[in-house]
């Protein structure tokens, strides 16, 4: 079936995006093959990862640090020390999957842009804070983005074979664990209540974002981005059974929507083996006769205030987004170390927002300088009390 | 917006799908131009469609039987008498919509085809009782055939821009008025209650048929023509909401839905501006505010044998798919002229089944001789007392 092996650069490969796209590629061997590995601290995890899949190229952070080491231990397994940016852009590389989250991510996305990759992006931040220079670096070295979120995968496949733009996307989200918590009960959420989630098996960071409803708010902006649509035409609905990953209408009425379980592997999958499917036996089809309903509501942003700024961040653009990713980082890493309550993630960001001072058309600087300033006016901010 | 207009033959202008395919007509006349108009005996209905559509060619079934008459009245509309077949392969015509019923609409589907049309097929007689000299004569003629169903719509808008075939076909049905019924609670219920469908607004023959699922399982066949799926493949869900139309379920076990209202003026505009999309005030998109719930059941075809009748001939082939058509539709017409109970409808249907013998790979006059001896094997069965 396959004409060509895909070789594959995976960035946060010990991540839960990375090990899920390690599973596919280990279900899809005569489809897939590793180049390279790139990962942060988990090095004993990544040691698994590299005796499995044997890549050439190889990355992690304490390598960078501690050099001579990191050197003689990958020439025993064989592989060679590259930077995440050099790995990005490896002419061995068919397709970057960008796993990692936060900055890193950004600079390997792109890296992997301006080398006219194919880029599976599962970090957040690049499109978030960066969606005109990433979109527009890819629009001219023909590199193409494809996405890894489940909603936007969903988009995706619901647009494939579409002359005319879509006139609606339709984001949907489970609502997360708080989805019926009134703001009094939301205070006192534990850290340990925040992680719960319902449906999906996910990272600290995007799970806090799933309960705050941030998540979905990031995802607006991502989709505005990468499906050109006007934040205006893209909606939130919850929906909790999380069985539709997001719908498209279109400009006759219709709409469609893509439908699964909830499993990361199927939209990791679409994203590698795009334009084709492939058969994979550990991702089943739907049994409707144990769905017992599929259930919308509108979500409430009195409640979920992160959402109505994430939207409000993008309609206002430049370097506003990029500031509301930096104070959310910051926030959420202080409500996981509880520092603040989970009802003060708002707080923070709505704060750090209003003190910023918007720049047009940033450049790579500029959207750094204004992510980093947002960290110390949300540590300050979180620090002083929330 | 529109390269060209297209010019429509609408045959059965005044049946249901005849009359709503005129009302996207009238919505859209920068697109479409109705260039030819048949009809059965609804005369005075046409005679409206004339003054304002003001067509080339008419045909109507009267106007065989008293030819002066006809004529007279004709030239004075400025339009010239057509047979069915000679509009439908008619060079001033792109597209014909097949909105007839039975035989004459299996007729005028192979001139159409056979002429290299674009054919908006809602007949489903022609795919059901020769499925295979349709489909021969479309591959072999350059013909289109484009489904107008709205399941079928549904899963052709969920297919397109798919490299891959479909693992499985999820057709759905409302389940008609009789979804709860027992057995003995459906042996007695009356026309009236038979015809108060749901959620569709249809013919009468459709409307009954959607009653005992047999028109599901008409669909089943359809749907093996249309998209070469097995009839294994193809499955049927009771969705009683009525706002997904269908679905198609991937290798990759990914599933796409397409969702509406139910309006039949969606999936008949899609196959006439297909592959374009092209926006109608009249066909909103769906408030998600106003959906309460979507439920899916499997079709329990003990109480609904006419879906499992169906599916078992489509199975066997030949001439069977032939022979329940036209025992159906005698059976139906029994039970509106109340000769026979709404259950009777089925057992007429199964014993004219078993008494056929099938004829493998008919000939269209092997397929219209078993549909003749099917018809008077149904009456003499129905009159006998069912």
């Amino acid at each position: 079936m396959a004409d060509v092996v895909k070789r594959l650069a995976v960035l946060g490969s010990t991540g839960s995006i990375g090990r899920q796209t390690l599973d596919v590629v280990r279900a899809l061997p005569e489809r897939f093959h590793i180049v390279a590995l790139a990962a942060g601290r988990n090095i004993d995890i990544l040691a698994g990862q590299i005796r499995e899949f044997k890549p050439k190229f190889v990355s992690y952070l304490s390598g960078g640090e501690n050099n001579d080491n990191a050197q003689s231990w990958l020439g025993d397994a064989g592989c060679q020390f590259l930077s995440l940016e050099d790995m990005a852009g490896h002419p061995d590389v068919d397709t970057v999957v960008i796993a990692t989250s936060g900055t890193a991510g950004l600079n390997a996305t792109l890296a992997a842009v301006k080398a006219g990759k194919n880029v599976a992006l599962a970090n957040k931040e690049s499109l978030v804070a960066a969606g005109e220079l990433v979109m527009g670096a890819a629009r001219q070295n023909g590199a193409r983005i494809l996405p890894v979120d489940s909603e936007h995968s969903a988009i995706w496949q619901c647009l494939n074979g579409e002359r005319q733009a879509a006139r609606r996307i339709i984001l949907t989200a489970s609502g997360g664990p708080f989805r019926d918590y009134s703001t009094a009960q939301m205070r006192d959420v534990t850290v340990e209540q925040a992680m719960a989630h319902p449906s999906w098996h996910m990272g600290k960071k995007v799970t806090i974002d799933s309960a705050t409803l941030m998540n979905k708010g990031l995802e607006v902006i991502e989709a505005h981005w990468l499906f050109k649509m006007a934040i205006d035409d893209i909606s939130v609905l919850i929906h909790p059974q999380s069985i539709i990953h997001s719908m498209v209408e279109f400009i006759d009425g219709s709409v469609k929507a893509q439908l699964s379980y909830p499993d990361m592997r199927l939209p990791i999958q679409y994203a590698l083996s795009y334009p084709d499917r492939v058969a994979n036996p550990g991702l089943p089809g739907l049994d409707f006769s144990k769905i017992d309903r599929l259930t919308f509501e509108p979500p409430d942003t009195s409640r979920f205030p992160c959402l109505r700024l994430a939207v409000e961040a993008g309609k206002r653009g430049g370097t506003c987004p990029a500031v509301l990713c930096a104070a959310d980082e910051v926030a959420v890493e202080m409500f996981l170390s509880e520092i603040i309550q989970f009802t003060d993630i708002a707080n923070v960001v709505a704060r750090v927002l209003e003190q910023h001072e918007k720049v047009d058309n940033p450049s790579l600087e500029e959207i750094m300088t204004a992510d980093a300033r947002a960290r110390e006016s949300a540590v300050r901010l979180a620090g002083g009390g929330g």
